[in-house]
């Protein structure tokens, strides 16, 4: 009934997830947790990914878990261990989304060179304008 | 002077560079520009790309155009004809940015799956609290 053009027709659910993967925040998680190679704390996890609020990894993981690209384990000790891994579907993500981490780092010379020459630009036409 | 860990670092350029193409609109809008083949007006764009608000297109082609991935050009003719186009280091973007649009339209079907086995779960959880 439903139809599903795919990711450019704005109501369609590929859409809606590929606004949760396209994402850093998803992007370093799935990273970190491929390179952990097995279950990482919550604790770790805010740890490895710099500047991520405990909110925001909170409200991540579960939309992972959600989506099924992640598994909780919660394990009833004193104080209680939480721990989260990649389902199969989830490793999948790894290819693409390193592929744009590796991206990110390698261009940043070049992106930073279009960056200074875009902003002298601007520089320049408000001077001009301004004259 | 500046260290550059990479983007596991929430200070480092690289990260907030990361956050600018892991994004849904940067991911349609190379997508689409690729696909052209060509140069294509801000109208043309605003109508493939579904859902999207003429603000945030503006916002993007221009952190894309500050990033040197996109090119704008504007032809003085009545009314203006603003018209973009990818350059080099724009196109290198497609290969990982296209696998992510391509890896959500494939598996909607397993994730749609979990987030009903999610949902259902959740569910039965507050009727068992509720008993």
């Amino acid at each position: 009934m439903e139809t599903e053009p795919g990711v450019y027709s704005g109501t369609c659910p590929a859409r809606a997830l590929l606004d949760r993967i396209a994402d850093k925040w998803t992007t370093l998680i799935i990273g970190m947790l491929v390179d952990a190679g097995g279950p990482v704390r919550f604790t770790e996890l805010r740890r490895a990914v710099g500047g991520i609020s405990q909110k925001m990894l909170t409200q991540t993981l579960r939309e992972l878990e959600r989506d099924g690209l992640v598994v909780r384990e919660m394990y009833p000790v004193i104080p209680p261990r939480v721990e989260y891994s990649l389902t199969p579907l989830g490793r999948t993500l790894d290819e693409p989304l390193r592929a744009l981490s590796t991206w990110a780092e390698r261009h940043m010379p070049e992106v930073r060179k279009a960056q200074d020459a875009f902003d002298a630009a601007r520089g320049e036409g408000r001077s001009a304008v301004a004259l």
